[in-house]
């Protein structure tokens, strides 16, 4: 038997889970000062769910890990959390609506592996049903900027609407079984520049005179005031541009600013209104950490019953996870934050570990027996901050030494000054 | 297309995510406390790490999901995180010892459903890879003790040693190659008493006799002093004794009681010293809802190479959810703890909704513009315990009607007492 992970999958270990489950409940956190509520379902789903004609689609259909139970029923590993809040919500007929919920879970895809694209990875998703108004939008972002900040970034948000999107494509004749096309293009308006977008969609048959005016269009320069004054110009009774409109007075009050970029599209089909990516400013993190939308009638269709108008986003835990890492380096690789090392003093010393951690001090202890040097190479390989000698003669003046592992300080210490003086020393290390 | 879940799995509702989340985090807080980390494995592993002779036993892998990923490479959802931890250690030798970890995850078994059995189940298991003496059987048990009363608890600490009940087997005349199956019946005696036990053996054809001095042994009363005073006379050299001895001295230290019981036997053959199964006193919940104990052979037969004693528990969270819902009724079906109702009023009640997230409450506020009765019955369906009316009169007045929902009381309050009155009350409600 060879010792390996299966392909496109990987371990995390102590010190990649530790920044994760700091991330994890920063997020947390802001989702349910929103009033989200956590929700679970299974890691796989029935296969005909998942491949349902309104759930993720062919090509992702074909990146399902697919299995049987022993009573040979059809199953899948999911591949989103988007479907089974979709059949959770038809399942549950009674849920209140609106219905906020937040989900942080395994998705699996079966897919190409390549650098920092994994079979396994974490999907972390906030989405309110029920709700139609531009509020549920603008709370939406509001959290999202949020949680940004909660964990020491800036964020660059920009938004758009996808009914604006397509009374633009309609204003420049293109026809409407073209428009999906011509999103897909205008999406990479960044990535390929004004000429690869033009180059792209007369190579696809558009008229290049349409494609001219449909650029020009989406990338209107100016503040967004002034952009949604020209909008309203061009479409006085625009939908997208009056949603837009009210969407951002609506962040105003939330104290966010957002960006408005009409060629933000977002690749996927189902968005109805409301398109968000979100940026972080001075990161090497380039690409979107975070996105989403409003999607009105994918719930709906997927239930083949009801309305159910729906606006969520989703966190790219793993870029999140990298420029995070950037800006935090503490190299912890333990969740100690004091190293106890007895001298033959074991008794007082578990004694000592148990009253920091009746002060909620994480405190690891030498479990082997080890000697001084040993216990010392040991904590500073898991780059554990405090390391606490305790010897048999200061015990006896009620005395502790504390090493400062990274300023190489010792302190003699009164025993009873240490959970006061950890504590404080600590708090600036959270 | 029939919205169903998979057979054997379910969802957890908000409600019922929001309790685990709880229980959750209380148990990762107190395994940090002794220095223990977070590791994250994937959801599946190769199949023939799975079906390794060491690993789980051919039963457990008959219950084991089997599927291919696109490369044809043999999978399986993994069935435990032991194996995990066993191949994580084997992939990773320059992993610092004491390898501490803990690992909160879901794991999969295709088996016979039935009540309160799934298909899906998430594991938390704590372990220590790496220290062969007593003090981390100790640690482990004392965490243990303090993650129970964290949660509320009054924890039955049932330890026992399987060397010592080996040593008893031997002195017993009963042949090695049958002690399993001994075993296996003694474990027995809690559920179907001593008449159920002895005829088990019986029927297994073990000699009446010996059963009889077997049972004497292992269900000899006294307190734990007693009964290891009584087991050094018999067995004068007994490691197994002289585990259990330092075992209980340490835990001492620790402040931690613990029940000696030698009948206590664990079904798993992996066992090798120390074994320990938690009861919980005052609860309808009256099975076992943690174990394990001391497995020094598993992961060095598991890598085919070296050495790594380990001692571990596994909580049972499923148990100790229905545990604490029993003692822990708050009826909250969301995680908000006040419910804003804008009268006319959107923009203040939004500013007020942030000011109240600005200081850690959670709140909610209507997002559709309902009416107030229709508003308050929201509120009560999800068992928010706050409302807060925001009326444009009140406003004039830079005040704010706040309703506690459990009393009916209202409160008309100046706007700038609402976030400490509110703090007060929601830090009881925790």
């Amino acid at each position: 038997m060879k010792l390996q992970l299966p392909k496109g999958t990987r371990d995390l270990k102590p010190e990649e889970a530790i920044v994760k489950d700091k991330i994890v409940s920063a997020l947390k956190n802001v989702f349910e000062l929103y009033g989200y509520s956590p929700l679970e379902t299974p890691a796989f789903e029935r296969f005909d769910i998942l491949a349902s004609k309104y759930a993720g689609g062919d090509e992702i259909l074909k990146e399902t890990f697919k299995f049987k139970d022993q009573g040979k029923r059809e199953l899948g590993l999911r591949y989103d959390l988007t479907v089974p809040l979709a059949r959770y919500v038809g399942m549950n007929p009674n849920v209140k609506m609106p219905f906020k919920r937040y989900q942080i879970g395994e998705v699996f895809r079966d897919g190409p592996v390549e650098k920092a694209r994994y079979r396994q990875f974490t999907q972390c998703d906030v989405d309110v049903v029920g709700i139609k108004g531009m509020t549920a939008d603008a709370e939406i972002i509001a959290l999202t900027s949020r949680a940004f900040r909660k964990l020491g970034f800036e964020p660059i948000i920009k938004v758009n609407n996808r009914k604006l999107l397509n009374e633009i494509i309609v204003a420049c004749n293109i026809p409407k079984e073209k428009a999906e096309e011509a999103i897909l293009s205008i999406d990479k308006l960044e990535k390929i520049g004004r000429k690869g977008v033009i180059d792209e969609l007369k190579a696809k048959g558009f008229d290049q005179k349409k494609i001219g005016t449909l650029i020009d269009f989406v990338t209107a320069k100016g503040s967004n005031e002034k952009q949604i004054e020209d909008f309203y110009k061009f479409f006085p009774k625009s939908e997208g541009v009056k949603e837009i409109d009210k969407l951002i007075s609506l962040l105003k009050i939330f104290n966010v600013n957002v960006e408005f970029d009409a060629s933000l599209a977002r690749g996927l089909a189902y968005y109805t209104g409301t398109v968000v990516e979100v940026f972080l400013k001075n990161s090497s993190v380039k690409s979107a950490v975070c996105a989403g939308g409003r999607y009105d009638r994918m719930i709906g269709e997927f239930l083949g019953k009801g309305e159910f108008p729906a606006v969520g986003i989703s966190f790219g835990l793993d870029r999140i996870y990298d420029a995070y890492v950037e800006k935090n380096k503490d190299g912890q690789k333990t969740t100690a934050k004091v190293y106890i090392i007895p001298i033959n003093t074991l008794n007082d010393s578990l004694k000592i570990a148990e009253e920091l951690r009746n002060e909620n001090v994480k405190a690891d202890i030498d479990l082997a027996g080890k000697g001084p040097s040993k216990n010392l190479q040991y904590a500073n390989s898991l780059g554990i901050p405090y390391v606490l000698f305790v010897g048999e003669e200061e015990l006896r003046q009620k005395k502790v030494k504390l090493k400062d592992m990274k300023s190489g300080k010792e302190t003699l210490m009164a025993a009873q000054e240490l959970v006061v003086f950890l504590q404080e020393k600590l708090s600036f290390l959270e």
